[in-house]
C-alpha cells in the first residue's frame, strides 16, 4: 500500500475519455474516507496522452489525519467511475507543517500547531517569465526571509510588463480566438511546478485568481467562464498545502465585475475546496467586506500602517497589509519608498499585531522589477526583514495583540507578559512608560535598521524612564522575568 | 508738528487721576482725523507717575495715510477731555512695510504690498525667562529664517516648564489673591518691549491671548475679566504693526471656555482693534470653524501636511500650519521629528500653497527648550527652512496654489508660468510631468535637504520624462521662459 505523507498530495491518474470535449463533458472526481468520514473531492481532466489515443484524468487530495485512508472514483463514464483503492498517511517529514490556519482569532498558526507569522513578498507574475529568470528568483527565494508569496494566476499587462508570456490558460479556436471551454493543461501544469517549488522552500503561494492588469481576455471572461476556471483551479491545486486563494489583485478595479460576483466567487472556491485554504481579496481603494463569512483574513493595500489597530476590531480577523507601497524608485508613489520606510512600515504594522508585505520596484534596464517579474533583490529592506522575522518567532507563539495603554506609543503584546514597542521614525531620546508594578521586566533596546538589541542592565517594573539613542527606527523588547 | 512714519507708533500720553480705580473708572481715547475720516481709539491707563502723584494715560495710533492727521481725546474726566493736537505721517523708513493682510485670498502681503511668506516658528513663553535668556533669543532670531513669532502673553506651567514668571498681568489684594480688576502695566510694559524687539527684526509677533497650560488663574478668569484684559491689551498694542491676534494656543483644552465665548472673544477683538490686525485660533483636536467671518486665516495644529489643499478650500483663507510637530527628541510625538522629517513637513506645506510653522524641543539640562523658552537653536531644519524661504521669495510674489493635474505629485504654482513640485520622502529616480505645450520652461532640481539648485539642461515642453536623484526630498522648480 502506498505511503503518503500527512498534507502531501495523494494523486490518482486515470485513462479516459479525450473525444468530444472532456473539460466540460465529463465529470471525475473521488470520495476519500478515513474511518466513518468521507471527503468528497473533484478531479479534472490534464489532455491527452502523448500518444493521444486517451485523456489522462487525475484527482487529488491531501490528507490531514494519519492511518489507512481509501477511496473510490466517481463518473459520468464507466471507465473512470467506481474505482477503488488505500494509502496510508504517514506522519509528515521535516519541513512539512501542514497548511496555515487561522489562529488566536487574528494570527496564523500551521496545521501541526506550530506558529507562522507571514512575512511575504510579492512578484506577481514570476511565474510568466520563461524558466530561467523564474529559477533565478527561486534560488533568490531560497535565501530571502520570505514565507509567503502574492503571484497571479495569469499574466500581466502593465507598465514595466509588455511581455508575452509562456504560456496561455486556454485553447484557441481554429478562428484564434480563445476557446474559454478548453484549458490548457500546459499552463497549469507550469503553476502547479512552480508552487510545488515554493512549497518546497517553505514558502506559502498566495494566489491571486483574478486581477484587472490584462490584454489579452481574463479580466472580462463571463460569469460561466469565471466560475469554471475557479472550479478547474481548485481541483488542481487544493491539494498543495501551501496554496492560499487571493480572490483579486485590486478587485475594485475590475470593472466587468459586481460586489456579488465577487461573493459569488468567493462561495464557488469555499464549496469546492475540500481542504478550506484561506481565502482574502485585495483592494485599490475601496475594501471588499472582510467581515463576510467566507473571508478568512483581510488582504490590505493601504499606505497608512496607523489603521492596523482599527481594522483589527473591525473584522475580527487577521491583518495582512500585503500592500504598503514598495521599496524602490520607479515614478509612482507606490513604488518609491526608501527601504528605511518600508523597514518603518513592517514595523509599524507589527507593534500592532497586524502583517505587512514586501515588494521591490527599483528601475532595471530589462525592466525585470521584483514586484512583477522575480529575479534577484536590489534594496536593503529584506535583510531588516529578516531581523523583524526573527523578533517575531523569538516572540509570542500565539502572536501579539495592541497593549494601547502607554499613550503616544505603537505597543503590541501579551499583557504582563511581553511588550514590543515601536517608535516609528521619531527621534525621541528618551521615553516613560508604565509597566506591571507585579512583576519584573527585562528591556531590550532595538534598533530595526542597524538590527541591533542591546539589554538595558537591571530589571525594570511600574513607570520607567528608559533611555533611547535619540534616533529613528528604535524599538524596545520587554519580556516579563520568569 | 510731530512727524510719525506710516504704520509706526504715534502716543500721547496725559497726566490724569490716579484716586480710585483707574482700569475701570476712567474711560479715554482719541478720535484721529485725517481729512473726513476719522478713526476712534481707546486709550488706557498705564499706572501711577513714579512721585505717585498722577496717574499716566496714553493712547497709541498706528497711521496707514500719509499726510497731516489730528486728533482730539475724549473722556469722562475733564483733565483728559479735548486735548486736541496734530501730527504728519510721513513715509515708512527702511523695513517698514506696515502690517500684514490676507492678499489673493490665501496668501498674505505688507501693507505695502511686498509680499510676505510665514516662515514662523514658536517660543510659547520666551517672554517670561528674564532678560539675560529673553535677550539671547533675540539675538539667536536676529540670524535665524523667522519672520513669525508664536508666543503668548500669559506665563505657561507644563512640563519644562515650571518656573516663576518675572511679571504677572494682574496686582494681587491685599489677602494675597489677584485683583483681576488691576493690571500691572509693568507685565505689559515688558511685552511691548519684546513685541517691539521682534518688530525691529522683521518679525510678526502672533500673539496668543489665551492658553490652557496655567496653574496661576489666567485659564480660568470669568468673562468680565477675559473682556476687560482683552480690551486693555488691544488699546496698548494695536499700535505695534507686527502684531497678529491669535486667540488661543489649543483652544479646545480650555475647558473654562465655550464655544459661544470663543465668537464673543473673537469680536471683542475685532471690534476694538482700528487697525484690524490679523486674527486666528489654534486648536489642538477639533478645528474651530476658521469659515467664521471673524477669522482672517486658519491657524492649524495637525501632523499631516496632506490635507492643506483640502483645507485651502473647505476655508478659503490662507493657511498657516502654525503646530505640525517639532524639530527635536522630547518622549512626546509631538516633540520628537527629526529635522529631516520637520523640513519635508514645511515642504509638504508649502507645495500647496500652505505655509508651515517651526519648533524646536530638544531636551537640555536647564529646561531650556526653544519651542517655549528660546534661547539658541540646536536643530538642523533651521537652515533647510531658511533655503525653502529664499526659494518662496523667489517665486510668484502673489502667492502659489495647488495645482494638481499632475497626478501623484505635490505641486502648486501660477498655471502656465511656475511650478514647484515636491516628491516628499520618497526616492523616485525619475517622474513625468505634464507641462503646457504652448510654451518652454526651465526645470530645476532641488534638494530641500542639502540646499542644491541644479538646472537642467535645456527647456522643456508638454510631456518630460526627469531624472531624479533617487533621494528623498527632492522639489523641481519649473519657470516659464520668457
Amino acid at each position: 500500500m502506498r505511503d503518503i505523507e500527512r498534507w502531501d498530495i495523494f494523486e490518482l491518474s486515470l485513462d479516459g475519455p479525450q473525444d468530444g470535449n472532456p473539460f466540460v463533458d465529463v465529470r471525475f472526481g473521488a470520495r476519500f474516507s478515513h474511518g466513518h468520514r468521507v471527503v468528497e473531492v473533484d478531479g479534472f481532466y490534464d489532455g491527452a496522452n502523448t500518444n493521444r489515443s486517451s485523456g489522462v484524468y487525475r484527482v487529488r487530495f491531501m490528507p490531514d489525519t494519519p492511518g489507512p485512508w481509501s477511496y473510490v472514483t466517481t463518473s459520468n463514464r464507466a471507465e473512470l467511475d467506481g474505482v477503488a483503492g488505500q494509502f496510508t498517511c504517514t506522519d509528515p517529514g521535516p519541513g512539512n507543517h501542514g497548511p496555515v490556519r487561522v489562529s488566536n482569532t487574528t494570527h496564523f498558526a500551521y496545521a501541526d500547531s506550530s506558529p507562522y507569522f507571514p512575512i511575504g513578498t510579492t512578484c506577481y507574475v514570476w511565474n510568466h517569465q520563461g524558466d530561467a529568470l523564474e529559477e533565478q528568483t527561486l534560488e533568490t527565494l531560497r535565501t530571502a526571509p520570505f514565507n509567503k508569496m502574492r503571484m497571479c494566476v495569469f499574466p500581466k499587462h502593465y507598465t514595466f510588463n509588455q511581455n508575452e508570456p509562456v504560456y496561455h490558460a486556454f485553447e484557441r479556436t481554429e478562428s484564434g480566438e480563445w476557446d474559454y471551454a478548453r484549458f490548457n493543461p500546459a499552463f497549469f501544469q507550469h503553476l502547479e511546478q512552480r508552487i510545488g517549488g515554493l512549497r518546497n522552500l517553505g514558502i506559502e503561494a498566495d494566489l491571486i485568481l483574478f486581477h484587472p492588469y490584462d490584454r489579452w481576455g481574463y479580466a472580462a471572461m463571463d460569469a460561466e467562464t469565471d466560475d469554471r476556471y475557479l472550479r478547474y483551479l481548485v481541483a488542481r491545486l487544493a491539494a498543495y498545502r501551501n496554496v492560499w486563494w487571493s480572490m483579486a489583485n485590486e478587485y475594485d478595479l475590475m470593472e466587468a465585475k459586481t460586489m456579488a460576483d465577487w461573493d459569488r466567487l468567493f462561495r464557488i472556491v469555499q464549496e469546492s475546496d475540500p481542504h478550506q485554504h484561506l481565502r482574502s481579496i485585495h483592494n485599490c481603494y475601496a475594501f471588499y467586506d472582510h467581515a463576510k463569512p467566507w473571508v478568512t483574513h483581510c488582504s490590505i493595500q493601504h499606505h497608512d500602517l496607523g489603521k492596523v489597530t482599527e481594522w483589527r476590531k473591525l473584522y475580527g480577523k487577521p491583518v495582512v497589509v500585503d500592500e504598503c507601497g514598495y521599496e524602490g524608485n520607479i515614478e509612482f508613489n507606490w513604488g518609491n519608498l526608501t527601504p528605511q520606510e518600508l523597514v518603518n512600515r513592517f514595523w509599524r504594522g507589527a507593534a500592532q499585531g497586524g502583517y505587512v508585505g514586501h515588494g521591490e520596484t527599483y528601475l532595471h534596464p530589462q525592466d525585470v522589477l521584483w514586484w512583477s517579474k522575480g529575479g534577484v533583490l536590489h534594496g536593503q529592506s529584506a535583510a531588516r526583514i529578516a531581523f523583524l522575522r526573527r523578533i517575531l518567532e523569538e516572540g509570542p507563539a500565539q502572536g501579539i495583540a495592541p497593549a494601547t495603554e502607554h499613550w503616544n506609543v505603537t505597543c503590541a503584546g501579551v499583557l504582563g507578559e511581553y511588550y514590543l514597542h515601536y517608535f516609528g521614525n521619531s527621534q525621541s531620546a528618551r521615553r516613560f512608560i508604565d509597566l506591571p508594578e507585579d512583576a519584573r521586566f527585562t528591556i531590550e533596546v532595538i534598533d530595526a535598521w542597524e538590527m541591533t538589541i542591546t539589554q538595558l542592565d537591571g530589571t525594570y517594573s511600574g513607570r520607567c524612564e528608559i533611555p533611547l539613542p535619540g534616533k529613528p527606527y528604535i524599538a524596545l523588547r520587554i519580556k516579563k522575568v520568569v
